[in-house]
């Protein structure tokens, strides 16, 4: 095993995974069907940062796989595309179904080349998260097909929750907080086991990793809500009040809901009609009124403490341990 | 080995298979999030013959796995349930792609329960289908969910083929029955080929089952073709003229193109065009005089034989054997 390399910071830490899984993800890419090359080519380009692929590579070092920069690219690899493709492929289906027309300021695969080439895209990059794992079917390498398989299918359970509740009301913040679980912690809690499962690492060292990503995304989701109401427009390459314009029972809503007494119908009534930059100034102040903003920031508050506690569970390698706490502060927006 | 079951006619050979996976199918779907199975439920209602898992089955039989009337289910049934998931959920995707409103003269679950729905409702069936086969990771299964990820992929570049097709001129007749050996052929190759796979069957033959379903893939595809031009509507569930009214660019049509001769351009112009019912008259009438029709059922006839040659080429169990060709005669309609 090469010497632990000293921890960067989160932005360094993601560039240094990125310059090996970006290329690694265009490969697999390049092997799809020519017809699906423009709008794929199209919707990577405006790639994120690669949270999740990065997750895979620093947990496989953490977890004692054979670093090469501080990464466990050489067993970790298959996995960080595998997660990468799966999370593309479910943006590319969520912005269809959540008629989203810009992501990271650009138009989205729907928006852009139709309905039918995006649902194709996103089937197309759903399979070959599969293929690229049981391309050489190792027993781990089947156990992270089996895991992310299993990801994938409550990350779909979760969106279709999150669809039902946008005409459903009386969502319970447990209900809420279940689907935000399964839609986002889901696939974050299977790239931070995925590298520990390519590594061959202990069951308990799977499952504190497993844990610190489920509860990040939970941590995330909460930040991430609060952006979607909050957040400027600059910053989130979404427009202000995005989700309660398209009646998202997010956290803070479900929160403000939950606590408006005898304002409830009313702010029911708001958030249920069309909301026009009138309305939607309206509710934001009733839900800031209800105390929802500082209740969610609390509940990220207490993930982010879970995720860290989780990372104690688990016997890991000082300098990827470092790294992954500062993926976890920089997801959940602590460094700025 | 339990002795082989007389073959039967390909609806009793259907039927059988049909009342063992059936109720396996239904079992797998619910196991997913309650917000998917309304879609679901309706979608499986009207279900179709089956063909696909009934092929797993009987593969699974004529390649020497252990019989229960005639159906290799005991190690074939994982194999048959994934394939039918990934065919449904390939039916619920395609029909909003294609727009289509009715599939077995019910409503497609797009047009019934929305876009939205039909995305996710078909994503949750895709990954089901790998869930399926690995919940017990065997080398067969596993080799199994690797074969059917790969099949899948190759079914999805050729619904973008086709969907490209429809806006693009001049294909040639290779390049179409390129497209339809990946749109159907692939999956049922994977269907026939998936009993043998699970059975731990030789290569040899797990190779001349595949090619045998790649054939009756091709086979089918050329008479569904020739349907979806001469059909009636009472048989197809979809209205007379429907492939030329849709602009795809199916076997007779760019068979009829490529022969057409100096009434190229006109031919060409007319498809181009909306295409009402006079238009569709004039254009089937136009693919008629070239012949088109008819090198159509000869190209449907050369796999059909070719499929049953395939056959030939493995030691098969007699009374599977023959259910296989019972499966091959009825999916290309020489039963009727």
């Amino acid at each position: 095993m090469t010497p632990p390399t000293p921890s960067g910071a989160a932005p360094e830490v993601l560039e240094r995974a990125a310059r090996v899984v970006g290329p690694a993800v265009q490969a697999a890419v390049g092997r799809l069907s020519p017809a699906l090359l423009e709008p794929l080519a199209h919707h990577l380009a405006g790639a994120g940062k690669g949270v999740r692929g990065a997750l895979v590579l620093v947990a496989a070092a953490a977890a004692g796989a054979e670093q090469t920069a501080g990464l466990g690219q050489a067993v970790g690899l298959p996995g960080a595309v595998a997660v990468e493709l799966v999370h593309n492929y479910s943006l590319i289906h969520d912005d269809i179904m959540d008629e989203d027309l810009e992501r990271r300021h650009r138009p989205t695969v729907w928006a852009q080349f139709g309905i039918g080439a995006a649902i194709i895209a996103g089937d197309a990059l759903a399979a070959l998260a599969t293929e690229v794992l049981l391309d050489d079917p190792t027993p781990p390498r089947v156990a992270a097909a089996a895991a992310l398989t299993r990801a994938t299918q409550e990350m779909i359970a979760g969106q279709a929750d999150d669809l039902a509740y946008e005409t459903r009301d009386a969502i319970s913040v447990e209900e809420c907080q279940l689907m935000e679980a399964r839609k986002t912690g889901a696939l974050l809690a299977c790239s931070a086991a995925l590298g520990p499962i390519l590594a061959g690492a202990p069951t308990a060292t799977v499952s504190a990793l497993a844990d610190f990503g489920q509860h990040l995304g939970a941590a995330f989701q909460a930040v991430d809500d609060i952006l979607g109401i909050w957040g400027l427009p600059a910053r989130t390459g979404k427009a202000v009040g995005n989700d309660l314009e398209q009646h998202k029972k997010s956290l803070p809503v479900v929160v403000a809901l939950a606590r408006a007494g005898d304002r409830r119908a009313a702010l029911a009534g708001l958030l249920d009609g069309e909301l026009g930059p009138a309305e939607v100034a309206a509710a934001t102040r009733m839900i800031e009124e209800c105390g929802a903003e500082a209740e969610t920031r609390a509940l990220a508050d207490h993930h982010f403490g879970a995720a860290l506690a989780a990372l104690d569970r688990a016997d890991l390698v000082a300098g990827p341990r470092a790294d992954l706490v500062a993926i976890a502060n920089f997801v959940t927006e602590r460094d700025r």
